[in-house]
């Protein structure tokens, strides 16, 4: 079958208005179609009103078991299941899910090298049968950002890691398009100008423009996760605004798509 | 096919060991089963460490739009997440679900008459279908006590209606057992001892023990709950302690039996 994996972050999760903006957007996308999403600033918030302070060393939070019950709390009950309810509404049969239901993604707890991270997990294993069941049955599957180890411990995983995860393990039995959904409108050839999306990059271009320093910092981890998928058989991977999300289901440029495809003219 | 309605309470939830040994007897429960569960004190104890105190009207909790994300992000997240991940490790496929997942519960908001109790859905209508495909794909359901109204709204909703609810949509298609686990070992002659427990009741010995004052009070509505769900075709209803559970299923006595059947000796 033909699944769309969209992932959406803070810049949609953490505004009301922009949420129910997505959702009904969402709710229209057609097809098979998988929802993932973490907890922006949500999570953050409820832990200090509880007197637990993020921890962050170097830009990174530390999931120590407090802060691993807050976003467990936070993730997976407030803001997944209150998706679950809107999506219902709009006659989207969501189902929402940890990586522990169903036992959906298996991760392990990251080693300690330099940093402890704490409760923090990294993907091992999806099963695509159960997911694969979920969809023939015609339900909309809500993943959030917490998985477990198959050994009793629900672990914080990277959402961005989660969705690229579904994706490629879905790719190998089924065709896989992969949607990032981020505060810029696509990958823009000056910074400042939301109108200079770069419409299509396959790998000529994108070594080009890294060549050129149009593409430079935060983009090229963002960039080489992409073609990561694809090298793993992911269809092709959109990365642009969510209220644009709908556009690139009706094939309008409207973000930027990143193809394996090299385009060879002789 | 043959199915086993579980429900816990606070007595077991509310203290991590006496958790970890139930999940451990329920692991090994066979057959179909689903586990309901609301939060006990936690969601009070969360509550209170973010500022909002729980507001009871007559002995019922009032559920406003703070206490409803509370209970939500418990009950769905903590407490659900954490029990789905050490039932995987116990090699159970399990899953949790709010009954807006899979539009599994559709409730409705109870109205006002004396008393707003806020945002509490009273059970309308249990999505069967969606609940028998869970069991035949070999997952074990974990239902908490949040339900939706189907227009986007989450709802505060008690266990106990809710076992009973499934029980009774179950039981049109299925054979099914209702276990209410509460802090009792079942059905007392004398509240003070515990070994005191009447085995089996019917309505003929019902309504004898309440003639004679044994049954009374807070068993009452329990009891008078336990045979509307035989009269819905529920095939019969377990009360007794979590603990003894394993006992039940193995049909040893270890609780009380509640059964519609009359003993005509005639």
């Amino acid at each position: 079958m033909k699944i769309s994996i969209i992932k959406i972050g803070g810049n949609v999760i953490d505004y009301p208005e922009k949420l129910d903006e997505f959702l009904e957007l969402f709710s229209r996308f057609p097809g098979h179609k998988i929802l993932v999403h973490g907890g922006g600033v949500m999570a953050s918030r409820f832990g200090e009103s509880m007197g637990v302070m993020p921890e962050m060393v170097d830009g990174r939070r530390i999931t120590d078991r407090d802060t691993l019950d807050i976003v467990t709390m936070v993730y997976a009950g407030l803001i997944n299941k209150n998706m679950v309810a809107k999506l219902q509404e709009l006659k989207q049969n969501a189902i929402g899910l940890t990586g522990a239901d169903g036992n959906l993604i298996r991760s392990a707890k990251r080693a300690v090298k330099d940093i402890d991270y704490g409760y923090v997990g990294d993907v091992i294993e999806v099963n695509t049968k159960f997911l694969g069941q979920l969809l023939e049955l015609g339900l909309v599957p809500l993943v959030n950002a917490i998985t477990h180890d198959k050994k009793g411990q629900l672990l914080n995983t990277n959402a961005d890691s989660i969705a690229s995860a579904l994706a490629t393990s879905m790719a190998k039995e089924h065709e896989v398009n992969l949607y990032y959904c981020f505060n810029k409108a696509g990958v823009l050839i000056d910074e400042k100008n939301e109108n200079s999306i770069i419409p299509l990059i396959n790998e000529d271009i994108y070594n080009e423009l890294k060549k050129e320093n149009v593409i430079h910092s935060g983009m090229i981890p963002k960039l080489d996760n992409a073609f990561k998928a694809l090298e793993e058989g992911v269809n092709n991977v959109w990365i642009g605004k969510a209220e644009n999300l709908i556009f690139a289901s009706k094939g309008k440029l409207s973000g930027t798509i990143i193809e394996k495809h090299r385009y060879d003219l002789y």
